[in-house]
Order: structure tokens, then sequence, then C-alpha cells
């Protein structure tokens, strides 16, 4: 299927989150790493997702994704509950309490990728454990561009499976903290070169509201953030970052400088409007017009 | 004396400090307001300082800043010891303890512009009590840009003194808590507004090593921090930021969005030069190449 060639596999969590925030709260909101990210994907290109659901989530939780060109065929139904996140975040937006963790069918989670997902040139693989981020590669032909999420808890717990997963995907997503606990380094630069000296073509160091890096080819590129006049719920800003980045790449021809420096932009943009709604509220409603906008807002604030 | 015309006037403290960081200390090194901004402004232009130093500012102080272009003599000598700052920095080289603070000769300063320096048409104001920032202006001609930095004390101490001299000035120096704090918004975007409303026709809000802001005439440039591999001592760096700002804007000849927006690159260049050695160090030694390479450094990082 010459179709699936520019298509783009997201593997990783689908969760129902229970979130409060200085704004407010919602109750088992759509939420987890392979929504956000495919929410954010399909405003460039057809994201095909995997994950796992449990029997509380009805038919027409899939259709949020499937009425928006999202491929739900390989969204796995298992008996149980879905997995279920509950936190808390601080007056500042940025620190955050986990009150519960059900991982529920999560928890036996081995993404199966369907046979004409296997043929979708760019991956996205979500921030789950390394050793099935890895199941993934086994699973896929040849690619195009391979990105990856992880965090804390994967560096601390799994640094053996992270690094050798590391060795086959092109960009690295994390945040500036993460980047300094996986390097061991003390300054972002060296970070950077100690992390491209593990195996990734690329990486992405997300610095929250000031924007992000781009590391690769020798070269460093930035990103301004977006300056927004209140933040409404920041989770998920990474994930929808991560798919906005990977979707924008996909919908292009090469994954070369050039479009990995406008995917930067569109990973911007794309987590901009995540933290402006609860849960994934803004990317299921937000216009072609406010998208264009907000490009031109960006760019803006780089023309020198 | 027409060579005025571009010389950028700068007003501050000039001090002896004695700083502790995890890179190391110095004892009685060159510091203060006055001295970090004009040894960043005099590579772009002649900056003619206001300023008080005591007995114990010897005269191979001063030929350390006049050997370099910079014009003392509006440098007051009076009675008493020079202003004496010592403090220590946190691990996280953010952070800062105020181990003793001894104004001395700075406590009764009144600075009295020089006749030929009131001719100069750039003005910076450090970070000195905005009464007396006022003083300044109210000595000095017709002028193309006044700068004017500010700090916590006395945004919370004389918050009518300085919304006065506010509404006198061209271009704000302040950093994003000291802007949230000030305009009383939660958000930099709401913040710049507001201060804007104030009465600068420009806002410069300083990230740190994220970068910095460049708020007016209806809009917001951005331009990154440069990466460095490790921060030595942070003293002085929105110092040598605003001067160097200051002193490019001097060196051309239209106050313009375009001058600014190149102004906001060299006082990022600077600032950067600064915190990678104790006190005035690197100011002093570094060559033109080495700044000239900084900037396309920092040009590589928004080149889209």
């Amino acid at each position: 299927m010459n179709q699936m060639r520019n298509a783009l596999l997201i593997v990783g969590s689908i969760a129902f989150d229970t979130i409060e925030t200085p704004a407010g709260g919602v109750e088992k909101a759509l939420g987890g790493s392979a929504v956000y990210a495919s929410l954010a994907a399909r405003r460039f290109v057809r994201p095909c997702v995997v994950g796992v659901v449990g029997d509380d989530f009805g038919a027409e939780r899939l259709e949020v994704l499937s009425d928006r060109g999202i491929d739900t065929r390989g969204i796995e139904h298992a008996r149980g509950d879905t997995f279920h996140w509950k936190g808390r975040y601080h007056e500042n937006m940025k620190d955050r309490d986990t009150l519960s963790t059900c991982l529920n069918v999560f928890e036996n989670f081995n993404p199966k990728i369907p046979d004409d997902y296997r043929k979708c040139r760019y991956v996205f693989l979500g921030n789950i454990d390394p050793v099935l981020q890895a199941r993934v590669l086994d699973q896929v032909g040849e690619t195009a561009l391979v990105g990856l999420d992880t965090m804390n808890f994967w560096i601390k717990s799994s640094p053996d499976a992270l690094r050798a997963v590391m060795k086959r995907i092109d960009v690295l997503f994390i945040n500036d903290e993460e980047a300094i606990e996986l390097s061991g380094e003390r300054s972002i630069l060296r970070a950077s070169e100690t992390i491209l000296g593990l195996g990734p073509r690329y990486l992405v160091v997300k610095q929250g509201e000031y924007g992000a890096l781009l590391f690769g080819e020798g070269a460093c590129l930035s990103v301004p953030g977006i300056l927004l006049p209140g933040v409404v719920d920041p989770t998920g800003a990474g994930d929808a970052f991560a798919g906005g980045f990977c979707g924008y790449a996909a919908s292009q021809e090469a994954a070369d400088r050039r479009t990995l420096a406008r995917a930067l932009l569109a990973g911007t943009v794309m987590a901009s409007f995540t933290v402006e709604g609860f849960s994934v509220d803004n990317l299921l409603h937000l216009s072609e017009r406010q998208l264009t906008g907000r490009f031109s807002q960006l760019e803006a604030m780089m023309r020198y």
C-alpha cells in the first residue's frame, strides 16, 4: 500500500486522565501519549495508532479519533479497565504530584503492529518501556524517520534497554532535566554531544515555556516558546510536540535538516495549543486558521 | 562636541566584588553595574562613565577602564571605601546568597553629569535607586535612546519613583521574575503589555540561559541563549547584556527596530562571555575574533 509510505505509526499509551490544575479540572478525560501525539500529527499526516484500551473505552471514544482521520485499527481491546492516571499540578503549572496510577490493561501491553502498518516509513515511539519500543522496531520495515520519547523513570530504571533502543532511532525527544540526567553532564551543550554519541542522529531538547533546541549534523537550532496569556493544563504537551514534529516530518518528501527545522516549529505550535485547554480539547477543536496564525506568530518572533 | 553624539553615558555602581561560586572564587575583584556595562559597551562605542569610588580604588584600577577606551572623567572620588559586595552562588549557578553589602561611598552617591557628557544622546541607567536615575535624566539634553535596568528591590521599595522614571525611558531591562512582579500579571505576555503601558517604548525580558525577548511596537522578538560548556560566575551578566545592547544601539545611525533587534544579539553575546569567567575577566580579554565567532554561532541557531 503506497499510501502508507508517508503514514506515521504511533505507539504509546491510551489513557483516562483525571487532572487538577490551578485553572480547574477534568475527570476521566481522554489522554495518553499515543492520543496526544496522534491528535497533533493528524494535522499533517495520517497517523496509525497502536495501543491498548479496556472494556470501559467505548466506541464513541474511538470515534473521537477515527472521525479526525486517525487510523485506529491498531488499537487493541483487552479485558479490564483502561489505564487511568490521576494528577495534580502545582501553582507554577510545572511541578505535579501523581495521585494515582492504575495501569490496568496497559500493564500487559505488548505492541502488535498490524501488517499494513508495518510499511509506515515514519514511526513515533511514545513514552513507554524501552523494551517495548524496541519490539515495535523489530516489527517494522525500512524507515525514513524514527522518533522516540522517554522520561526520567526509564532513564533511571532501564538504562541498558534505553541505550539499546537509542541506537536504532533518528530523533530523541527529552526535556532539559532529562538530558542532564541521561548524559551525566552539567550543561545542555555537553549533554547534547554525549547523547548524540549514543546513537540518535538528532536530539530535541524541550525547554517548556522557553522553547526547544534541535541538535544534530553538527548544528544547533533554537525555537522560542510561543507566549501564551495563560496555561490551563500542561498534560500531554511533550507528546503533542513530538506528534506535531513527526507528523510534519512525515508529510514532507525528505527527512532532511530543512524538514526537521520546520518540524521543530510544528511541534512547538501543537504543544502551545495543547496546554491552553484541558486534556485534548484544543487538539480536537482548533481550526486551520488558528494553526496558520500561530505558525506566523512564531516566525515573527524569529524574524531579524 | 560632535563626537559625543553617539557616545553612551553609563551611570551605575562601581564596586569590589568578593564572589564564591561552585567553580571557585575571587576577592575584591572589579565589579558594579557601570563597570560591567561599560566594558561590554566599549566593543561598539565610547562609554562615558559616571559613578563613585573610594580611597581604596587606585589609579591602576581606573586604568583598566581608561586603557580600554572608556571615558572615566565622570568617576567621582570620595573619602572612604569603595562599595563592596560579597556573595555566594548555589550549585545551580542561579540562586545566590548575599553575604555582606558595604555601600561605603556609594551610600551617598548623587550622580553629577560632567558638562560634555550631557550631550550624549544615548544613556544607560544601571541598576540604582530610581530617584537617582531620574536625576541623571534631569541633567542630560535631548536623547535618542535611554535604557534602564532595575531589580526586585526597587520594584518593592520604590514603586512610585520607579514608575515615574519609567515614563522617561525607551528600553526597560528586567528578568522574567521581575516582569511578573512589576506587572502583577501571571504570564510574560500579559506582563509585557502592562509594562509597555507604563511608559517605555521597548521592554527586554531576560530569561537567563534561555535567552531574551524584546517587546515593543506591537511585536515580540526572541533571541536564544548561547549554549555554553559551563558557567563560572553569573555576576554582572545582566549589566553586560544591557551595556552590549545600548552600546550597539549607540553605534548605529537610528535607534529603530532593526537596530534594536541586532542590539538584542549584542547583549546576548556580551552576557555569554561574562559568565564564562570570574568578575570582568572575559570582558577585559576577549578578542575581536571571539566576538565575531559568537555572533555567528547565535545567528546559526536562528537560521531556518
